[in-house]
Order: C-alpha cells, then sequence, then structure tokens
C-alpha cells in the first residue's frame, strides 16, 4: 500500500524547535526503547483532541489540564503501560512523571506533557520512567524521529512517520512532520491512538486548534479498526515559531491555508498507516456512503459496514459477500429506507442496484476487485447528497490471534 | 452447557394439532435435509414477529402479507438460501413456492407461510423445492420434530429443541414445543433468525401475540454472536387448540400466565442454544448491567462490550482483561457517566471499583472464572436501578474460519 512506502521511510524532515530523545525505560518490553521526550523550544504553541471514551486515561485528564495553564516545553511519552483504569494512584503517577522530566530540565511540571499507550489497568512504573530520562535527554535531537515513532510502537509492526514541506509566498519554506501509533483499539473519537504532528511555523493558538480540527476530522476521526474507541487517544499539533517566517496570527494569512492543508495530510497519511498496520490488517478498505440525506446518516452507515465482524471477514476472504454488506445497511437505523434505490459498488463494479443483483453482474468482476490490497465499497442510498468517508480494515486470524495472545 | 444437553436430546413432546415433515430438495447442501412443512390442524392460530432489518428477505415481505389476510394451515421452511436480496423475482420465487404447497394440499396459497435461511443473494430454486414437497408431505407426522430441526440448521452444529409441559388446574395438561436455528449473523432485532414454537392451547389470537412479544424481549432478543441483525429473522408461535382444554380468551384466564410462562422458558432454552452453538463460540457469558439510569442505557452498555472484539477475544483467551471492558463501557455513550462510581465484577469477583483495580482483587481469582464455560460479566453503573441482560460469545479463530470459508 502507497502510504506504507512512503511511511516509516528514512527521511523525514526535521522541523525547527523541535528536538526528540528515546530510552528504553523497561516499562513493559525488553531490549527497546518505550520513552520518548519531545522538547519544544520556547514560544511554542501546542493544540490538541483527546478521546471521548469516558474512562479516558490519568495521562489524558493531566494533559488537558496541563495545556490549560501552559504553553508546553515538553512531551513525555511512554509505551507499554496506558496508565488507564489506575483511578487516584494513575493521576499521582502522571503528576510525578511529570515533575520528574520538569526537575531535569528546569521547567515547571505544568509545561510538562504526558501520554501513554500500552496495557490498560496496571499501574504506571514512574520509577523506571525517572531512571530512564537522562538517557532520553541527552538523546534529544532534531533527528530523533525515526527512533521515537519506533519507541512508541505496541503491537504496531511498523513506525509510522509523514511529512510535508510548505513553499510560502515570500520564496522561504516551512515543514509540518508528524508521527503516530495505533494498530487495535482504534475506532478514535476527537483524536486517535497516539499522533504528534509539528510545525516551525508560529501560530496563534485558536488557529492552532481549528487547523488541527479540520485536519483530524477526515483522518484519524474517520478510520476504524475494530470500533473500540481507546482510552488513551491524543493528537496533538505543536508549532515551535522557529522557522524563518512570520507569525500566522490571523486565518487570512496566506500562510495559514497552506498549512492546514500540510497538516491535513499528514494526518491522512498517518491515518491511513494506521490503518494498513490494523491488527491483523491484510487489506485497506474505504467505505464510501453516498448520496445520504445527512452526513450523519452517511457516517453511520458506513460505521455500520465497517465493524460489522461478517463484512470484515468476507473483505478477508475476498468473497464479494454483497448479502452481508447488504444486511448491515439494513440494519443500520436508517428507519425509512427503501432498498430499491440502494446501489452498492465495489470500486468501478456495480453488484447491486434495485434492491438485488446487478443485472450483468458476474462473481468473477467482485472477487478481482477484492483480491487487491485496497478497494472502495460504495454504498449509494438514494435519499439525497451528504457523503461520508470511513478507512478500516479486514479481520483475519491474526485479529484474533494478536488479541487472545496480547497480554499473556 | 447445560441447555446443549438437553436440547436436540430425542425426547421433545408433540404437540397435538402440529405435524411436521422433512425432504431433501438439494438446494445447497448434499445428502441431507433442507425443507419443511409444518401443518397446523384448521381452527388454529399462528403470532409471529420479523427482523427489523430494512433489507428483509422476500419470504419475511410475503409471510408478513399472508398473516394478516388468513389463518395459516402451513408453514413452509427452507435452508440454503435466504432468499434476500432478490428484489422481485424473490418476492414472485416465494409466492410460488406457497403455491406449489397450496395446489399440493388443497388449501390457499394464502395459508401458506413461507420462511428461509441461508445464503443472501441468490434466486430460490423453487423447482426443486415444488419437486420436494410431496415427500415432505407423506412425512408429516406429530413426532417430525427432531428431523425438522435438522433440516433448517445452516452454520449450526446441533439442533435446537425445547419443551415444556403445562398442568392445567383441572388436571389436565398441554403442551409447548418449539425449535429454532441461528449460529452466525445473530443479533436479533424483534425476533431471532428462526424459531418456531407451538402449543396445543387454543389462544386468541392478540394473546398469542402478546404471550410471544414478552417471550421474545428477555430471550432472542436479548442475545447476540456478532451484532449483525440477519434480514430472515423470524420467530412464530403456533397455538392448534387441539388440546381437550378451554380456549384462552382472556388475559385472565388461568391458563395464560402458565402458558406465558412456558412459552418464555422454552424462548429462553432456544435463544441460550443459539448462543452456545454461536460461530465459533467457545464460551457463553452473560453480560449483565446494572444501576443503570434506564433500561435502554443498560442494553446500550451491555451491547457494547458484547460486541466488542477486544473484549470478545480476550473472553477466547480466557483472560482477565478488564481494561477493554472498562474501555468498552467508556465508549458506549454516556455523556455523564462517573467512572467513580463505576463496578464490574466477574461472577463473584469484584475487579473493578472507584475507576480502578478493587482493593484486594488478584488475577488469578480472574482467570478462574473466564476459563469456565458459562459465567458473568457484571457491570455496576451507579446511576439509577434499571437493568440490562445480554447473552453472548467469545470471538475465536472458528468465528473468523467458518466466515471467511462460507461460500467457498
Amino acid at each position: 500500500m502507497s502510504s506504507r512506502e512512503t511511511d516509516g521511510a528514512a527521511d523525514v524532515m526535521p522541523v525547527a524547535g523541535i528536538r526528540l530523545g528515546a530510552a528504553a525505560a523497561g516499562i513493559k518490553y525488553r531490549d527497546r526503547d518505550d520513552l520518548v521526550v519531545i522538547e519544544i523550544a520556547p514560544g511554542g504553541a501546542c493544540a490538541a483532541v483527546f478521546t471521548r471514551n469516558a474512562f479516558c486515561a490519568a495521562p489524558v485528564t493531566v494533559a488537558r489540564r496541563h495545556l490549560q495553564t501552559a504553553a508546553p516545553r515538553y512531551l513525555l511519552i511512554n509505551s507499554g503501560n496506558a496508565n488507564a483504569g489506575t483511578g487516584r494512584q494513575g493521576i499521582a503517577d502522571a503528576e510525578a512523571s511529570c515533575r520528574a522530566l520538569a526537575d531535569a530540565t528546569g521547567c515547571g511540571a505544568g509545561e510538562v506533557v504526558p501520554f501513554s499507550t500500552g496495557v490498560i489497568g496496571e499501574n504506571l512504573p514512574t520509577d523506571r520512567i525517572e531512571a530512564a530520562l537522562p538517557t532520553a535527554l541527552a538523546a534529544l535531537s532534531s533527528d530523533g524521529w525515526q527512533a521515537a515513532a519506533k519507541a512508541i510502537m505496541t503491537t504496531d509492526t511498523v513506525p509510522k512517520l509523514s511529512c510535508r514541506q510548505i513553499q510560502l509566498d515570500d520564496g522561504r519554506s516551512a515543514t509540518v512532520t508528524g508521527m503516530a501509533k495505533g494498530s487495535g483499539m482504534i475506532r478514535p473519537d476527537m483524536a486517535t491512538m497516539l499522533a504528534f504532528v509539528t510545525t516551525d511555523l508560529a501560530v496563534e493558538s485558536t488557529l492552532l486548534q481549528g487547523c488541527l480540527e479540520q485536519a483530524v476530522a477526515p483522518s484519524f476521526n474517520s478510520i476504524t479498526v475494530d470500533g473500540d474507541t481507546s482510552t488513551n487517544d491524543a493528537c496533538v499539533l505543536v508549532a515551535s515559531g522557529a522557522a524563518d517566517a512570520p507569525a500566522i496570527e490571523s486565518g487570512r494569512a496566506p500562510a495559514y491555508p497552506a498549512l492546514c492543508g500540510a497538516v491535513s495530510e499528514v494526518c491522512m497519511d498517518l491515518a491511513r498507516a494506521i490503518v494498513d498496520d490494523g491488527e491483523g490488517a491484510t487489506k485497506r478498505v474505504e467505505v464510501v456512503v453516498g448520496a445520504a440525506a445527512s452526513e450523519q446518516e452517511a457516517r453511520q452507515v458506513a460505521y455500520t459496514i465497517a465493524h460489522s465482524p461478517l463484512v470484515k471477514t468476507a473483505l478477508f476472504a475476498s468473497d464479494p459477500n454483497w448479502g452481508r454488506i447488504l444486511a448491515a445497511v439494513g440494519r443500520s437505523g436508517i428507519v425509512d429506507l427503501a432498498i430499491d434505490a440502494v446501489e452498492l459498488w465495489l470500486d468501478d463494479v456495480c453488484i447491486v442496484r434495485g434492491g438485488g443483483r446487478a443485472p450483468g453482474y458476474r462473481e468473477e468482476a467482485g472477487a478481482r476487485v477484492m483480491a487487491q490490497p485496497a478497494f472502495t465499497v460504495r454504498v449509494i442510498l438514494g435519499r439525497g447528497d451528504a457523503e461520508a468517508r470511513i478507512l478500516t480494515c479486514d479481520l483475519s486470524y491474526d485479529y484474533v490471534r494478536i488479541n487472545a495472545e496480547y497480554r499473556t
């Protein structure tokens, strides 16, 4: 898949004002990095969106609080332990690890924003994190993206990185570079598992938040692996302001749409990389629902298809079992659906029209589309002109293996 | 599991006024019966509930229509082909097979009610059904339950039968006997895949429908295998009136609560048997959500848990991975959930209290509960006194195998 080929590649561009360092704290894994420190130059701004899961993790609670009170100087990220379902101890542990990094660097604890990903329900080993901080700080480098992207992986099989360069009107340029992790428990709601996108531009904070939110909606918030919204989802956009370029202080600044475009593309790359790396995934499938009465309705139908275990196993089998897709559309909750108006397409092959098999459709044509590593399932509802697009993957033996063996 | 031991056993009681005959029509399977005729004595009454899937199958449409116009004399059931997603041809085929049975028996086509289950999207081979009808009619017998329960199976691995005897006040007795099929595409909404329950009592039709609906709510409408509501769900309750007992013409008749109790028990037996025989299932799990603000809220949380692929694979692995259950509760859509009030229990082992691991909980205790073939996951929301119970099963390698190989 194309994004797999570009993401995870060695050469993302560094971002002025951003340095990253990784270290092995031994939180859960052996012989690999699991701790990342991201340093933001003084004067940088940070926008963030977090999971809507009511059982949000302790670091999400602490991160929200710290972001409200101070501009962050450091992001502190660990894999192997989600520090979720850990009650008051979890909050205390997240605060303690922020304090340890603040003490080591001379900033305030409120200027450190914590992120965790991994097993739910176990206390964070703050002593091991604290012990590994000097190594991570010594490693800080603007070229630390690859090591950082690897250190935040859990069941991920590849690091996920993306980069865009922005050409400014005056001939100068700026950069957007981001990384993400995520493979299972992926059905982000307001953000994804963990994604960190940075730019060297200076951007006013409301504009920065707007830039992030419009980028997240069609990317991270439109993917699903298994329908399970994580407790730890977070997506952060950092503007270091270190570029040799004027600050963006108005939405009418020419650089703002260019930045928004670049951030959207980076988020889309990273979201696609998460689906490609979905637990056990062998295929990436875009579910498009068109001619819907509203976007909400279109998304509801698209998610019902994308979450159906029967549809997902048929995708795995490259079996154009369109009855399962129709059954999912039919149970998706549209009360007055006229089934005669519904069409179903696999890429450019029309399979269903008028409530039944399309005239002239032959199963070989559907099977040929489904044998590809990436294709589109398109449902036309015939009710209006709203549309939604959801990226998902198939359900394979390996999904069961990975999740039956995860903790053992 | 206990229901498996009793269901599918040889000795359900026949029901006066009801005869069943099976035959091999060669619709999809070789060397097995796939066609069933159920004959109802003249004067019998019939109540039914059907799928709410908008893409309901042709036989569902025809069955609804026929039940509105006449008291049925025959139910005509085939496996191997769902006659769903077949457009106008499907309706014509369902009507034609009713007509063929009517011609062979001398009743009206509207007195035949059709049911189909099997592959979606292929036309019904009415010629083969018609050719097999004489064999099925010749086999009609009040002892035909076993053969009929086997003939309606698709991916089922065991026939599903249940029976209760009702002792009436005057020393006489009546019988409730039922059969069902279902294993995948199971998340009934108003009915299950296919279930046929009969009694020899005479029951006024509104009371009969009421009896069925109260029995279906906590049984078939509270189970889920994969969240995929079928296109062909139907549950039928037939009262032949052939028992030597007074007709039930009022809800105050003493026999009515006894009948309702027996029908509820038979439906619960059959629903449990469907979950036990869920595609690839190795465990039966009751998800109980208590102390909810409303029953609707409790069901929403229970279904979110029961449909989570991460929870279902943890059930398969006997892994008390309670973080996945909390994450499912947290994403189930309760906006103002106070997570400190939430408790999680596996049978009588308290695992979570106050938003984190319960004091004294040890993983071995949770693992011991989950190693059982059947157990309860109980979530206490701390918001009110409503409760919901959903029966479900785990997600195993075999679910993927069965559904990746189903058509090939």
